[in-house]
């Protein structure tokens, strides 16, 4: 993202500082990155930039696959179930190059950016090229992924995922092999390259793909990478009813005890979707303090299903969201697509208070990441801050006593007006500040559809 | 709206004119209200006003509470049922007056041509004054309805609502008795003097508040009023549980039953709602002919839970979409919840093609509200025009052949760029040509919350 920025303060007309309601005239200092103080009921000093709104700290989207952006709208209206889908996300797979996918990614990571998102945990497995053929530099993909989001002026975690067989046990297809190292040392190996790339704006996390992909012995491999690195470990787990069914088929045993039988569980462990879960899988992500990321409007549109939310809320279970297929990327929508879900599955409301879902969308996701210093507006903090206005038609009429449920259960990204990540403003106004992101988005995405 | 403009015409960049796709270059000429032709493929010619994007036929709202508005963000983050909920909504009730009504309204109904919709079907039960006192003109709060409608440039059909008890043969409570007008002798008595405000844009429909408010002998006197005068007759009907359970012990029928044996059914019967229903109660709709309201974004906010649309949908019941208590308002929001719920609930995608999304959304709406000349892009119809513009960063990327699917599955009113109503601009460039609409909604709403 460029170099260290100077020193600079913001001063917020309201602000969410973590409690049951926001708090007015906030100034905010900061050393270029991360905050160094937090004043409430401060007057504005003279040269600081101002936040009009409410200004909450930043978005994480926890669960991306950035390529996926292309696809919207080309098939959400489509029948069939989430396999026939999957054909349709494989066609796009196979055309992808380092060169397509950095400038599609740069500018999906930038519509994030303006949508208030300051971090995203890409869960990448598109790893080689046609066929499997590797490139001169065996994480071509990865790189531009990193590349992608310091340009878009995102933090990224690159959960890098290993991705090994085209169901239990079987073959990969041609795209599949664009997926798969050979096997988990050979995973290992090349991630081992890629953690060089790391830096203050950017970490390696890995991720495995899910029990349909990685044998346990495997998943184990991955787990002991990601433990001896203090990395965040990301999986895909239950999704699909037929993922279970496979599982106990071969396995005996559901995707969960899987992966805790393969030591991946513990509080670095995020497993993602979990939107069909027996009760003794909700006991084990508890009892190993490990998190659940939620991607409504992906699993709607998926047809997955809806997830035990209240049970995870109940259970102690730590919470964060995802735009996973982008489509759309919208983490207010997101967070109150948990609470709506529980209310028309139960007929019951409240289930997941305001600030729970917001908590859920900024510091859950960052903990998640591996960012946890990220996620909170308080001094020590890295300076990630979006305000939001209050005066656009759709929330015209907040007031300071209800902007948090404004925000959660009325807010859009277009009412996202500045974003700063690190201390660096990258959205100011509603534009991003060096890309034409709506240019970006179009042209990257005619190229690859 | 002010007198009838001049003839005008439009040239769409893109149209959807009722079918599977959208067509380019739309040349639509209209007499100043209505449409007179409609050439496709066709150059734009000198002086005619470009609309961006895609342009779809005016979107209708048919089910609005337009009051409720001022609960966004108020209510949302409660827990509780709808019943508690209704507590809340009651203590707003209790405070309004025409003229804070007036400005509410008026500011509610431009929030809605700012989202695309051209026509609002307000089903209207706030007729009185305090612990139910007549006003001088009975009808001095539809009246003030009609007027703001007017100067928020939108059409509307009044649905005057009868009210009579607070609950299957209880007393009214003291915000109830606002609504009631003793008998529904009195509401046909006054409502007989609301219809000479009718005029071109406007229509007197009636309404049942539901089985609750309103015994089956004075649903069938309501039912012979509509019938008479060939209106449109709405209704709440199995909106929860507890509805459907005292009106099969009181009544020993289902909600809809009552309203068959009551005469209420028939093609101009719209039940709204319609969440928890049996099997007959779709074969009653089907047999009528009669159609139905779905208002998903609040049907999830109120815990009511997600009605049976596949049924519907397979039954051959046609579909319009409402707002309602206005959690939000965004119609293409209501369009792909109906799709949405279906797929979370059957793990299956493709219940509801887009264009039968978009035709509840436009053709269905305008029609359960009486206008069968609006909702379609043709020669004879109102002339009602939404251009969405396609270049948002959540749009980029949306070609020709993905622009229906992006609509329903992804836009939002922010993208809406201008709104023809009846031949007049009314949205240019995302702003209200005569309404400062950010400003009116808060001031409106501060004075009644």
């Amino acid at each position: 993202m460029g170099p260290t920025s100077e020193p600079r303060s913001f001063h917020c007309e309201l602000a969410w500082l973590g409690g049951e309601s926001v708090v007015a005239d906030v100034l905010v200092e900061t050393d270029g990155r991360l905050i160094t103080n937090v004043v409430a009921g401060s007057p504005a000093p003279a040269g600081v930039t101002r936040l009009r709104g409410v200004t909450i700290p930043g978005l994480a989207n926890a669960h991306s696959h950035a390529f996926h952006r292309a696809l919207r709208s080309r098939t959400h209206g489509d029948g069939g179930t989430f396999w026939t889908w999957r054909e349709e996300m494989y066609a796009l797979a196979r055309v992808l190059d380092p060169d397509s996918y950095f400038h599609l990614a740069r500018a999906v990571f930038a519509e994030m950016v303006c949508a208030g998102i300051t971090c995203v945990g890409e869960f990448h497995y598109l790893h080689h090229g046609a066929g499997g053929a590797r490139y001169g530099d065996p994480n071509a993909m990865g790189s531009v992924l990193l590349a992608a989001a310091a340009e878009a002026g995102i933090r990224i975690t690159l959960l890098d995922t290993c991705y090994l067989s085209g169901g239990f046990g079987a073959e990969l297809n041609d795209v599949q092999r664009r997926f798969s190292d050979g096997d988990a040392d050979a995973w290992i190996a090349r991630v081992d390259g890629l953690v060089s790339h790391a830096d203050s704006d950017a970490k390696v996390g890995a991720a495995v793909h899910s029990v349909r992909a990685v044998d346990p012995g495997s998943i184990g491999l991955v787990a002991g990478w990601a433990s001896g690195r203090s990395a965040p470990l990301h999986a895909h787990v239950s999704e699909q009813p037929a993922e279970n069914e496979q599982c106990v088929a071969v396995l005996g045993k559901s995707p969960m005890q899987v992966f805790a039988l393969a030591g991946a569980m513990g509080a670095k462990f995020t497993a993602v979707h979990a939107t069909h879960l027996l009760p003794a899988d909700v006991r084990l992500l508890a009892g190993h303090r490990s998190t659940v990321c939620l991607c409504p409007t992906t699993e709607r549109d998926l047809a997955d299903g809806i997830g035990p939310t209240k049970e995870f809320r109940e259970a102690g279970v730590a919470l964060s969201l995802g735009s996973d297929s982008h489509a759309m990327i919208d983490l207010f929508e997101e967070a109150r697509a948990v609470e709506m879900g529980e209310r028309v599955l139960t007929l019951k409301r409240g289930a997941h208070d305001v600030a729970a879902l917001l908590r859920a969308a900024t510091v859950g996701g960052h903990s998640s990441l591996g960012w946890e210093d990220a996620g909170r507006i308080e001094a020590g903090a890295i300076a990630d801050l979006v305000s939001v206005g209050l005066d656009s038609v759709r929330l015209a009429g907040t007031t300071a006593f209800t902007a948090l449920a404004a925000l959660v259960f009325a807010a859009s990204p277009s009412d996202v007006h500045h974003v700063v990540v690190g201390g660096r403003v990258v959205v100011a106004d509603h534009q991003h500040v060096s890309l034409d992101v709506g240019g970006q988005l179009s042209a990257s995405i005619a190229r690859v559809t």
